[in-house]
């Protein structure tokens, strides 16, 4: 159980969402800007960007449920998601991801562990300054969803087909969308 | 320098929000909704969780501002600032918010560290599920500001008369009004 009441059914951050929708607001723009927007990083590479700082804070619910995303926009490939988790420096990655993820797993610790030369190492694999900043933004803001569903002690299905369900329809639809969809309040404020 | 070109002129966040302002645009929301939006606990309370929050990560520009912004709340108290940030404990603040404090400390550390116990410790001093739940966001949020701010290496300004100026001025307009003055780009977006 939650620290504070959410509303029954509604695992990890969702329960989170629907118990202040005036949060859940910005924070899905967030996501959605940062994980779905144009970019010329992939939709694929952005979430295991993601799911990597998740499982470096040990956090279930947002790993698994991000790694499922991620899986979704990489043609189910599951693997991937494990070996990045893992490894992922033996992982069937680019050169560049890995060296973002070294900034991703620096800014996880601690936003002063990033050194120009773990800069200087992306750019070198080809990383453009926009790759670079939405990297260390997409791990500060996991470090941040990764203590707000751990800190308010959510639970977390613990059936791995309720995560690719999921993480299917949140791949195709978006986060917004996907929040609105179980949470009137939010659907009402995002018309607006 | 930063990490990624900047405008000149703009320490801190402010360089990276105007970089991204696709990525400004909700994080503005999101402190405004946080930290000066409707809530029980008051303006200079919230700015002291963000700031000890941002003191626990040593991030100079964040501690800096947000405890200017405090002291703007605050009738000019930085003193009572600069006790929260060094032993909270035996500042001149409310039993209540010592509680939230002490849940904001372990977000710090990381999520998993709030126990049943920090929670029921702050209910006894009377605070409510909101009042919970914003302590732990805001803790979190600051995680990710952090981060962020120290990730990508910007300048911070070390002229205090600099923080307390924009202190007033971010307490009096609020935090998205007051990154549009200097963001055109997120002024437009903004009136979306």
């Amino acid at each position: 159980m939650a620290h504070i009441p959410t509303p029954e059914g509604l695992p990890g951050i969702r329960g989170l969402f629907a118990f202040r929708p005036e949060t859940a607001l910005p924070l899905n723009q967030l996501v959605d800007v940062l994980l779905q927007g144009p970019s010329t990083l992939s939709r694929g590479e952005r979430e295991l960007i993601a799911t990597y700082v998740s499982a470096q804070n040990d956090c279930y619910y947002c790993q698994t449920i991000h790694g499922a995303i991620a899986a979704a926009h990489l043609n189910g490939n599951e693997d991937m998601v494990r070996q990045v988790k893992l490894d992922f420096d033996v992982a069937d990655i680019s050169e560049k991801l890995k060296a973002l993820l070294i900034i991703a797993g620096k800014v996880q610790q601690g936003g002063k562990e990033v050194t120009e030369e773990d800069v200087a190492a992306a750019r070198r694999q080809g990383a453009t300054d926009i790759e670079i900043h939405d990297t260390v933004l997409i791990a500060a803001a996991f470090c941040m969803f990764n203590r707000y569903v751990d800190g308010l002690g959510t639970w977390a299905p613990q059936d791995a087909e309720w995560y690719r369900d999921r993480g299917r329809f949140v791949a195709q639809h978006g986060y917004l969308a996907s929040s609105r969809q179980y949470i009137p309040a939010l659907a009402r404020a995002a018309e607006k």
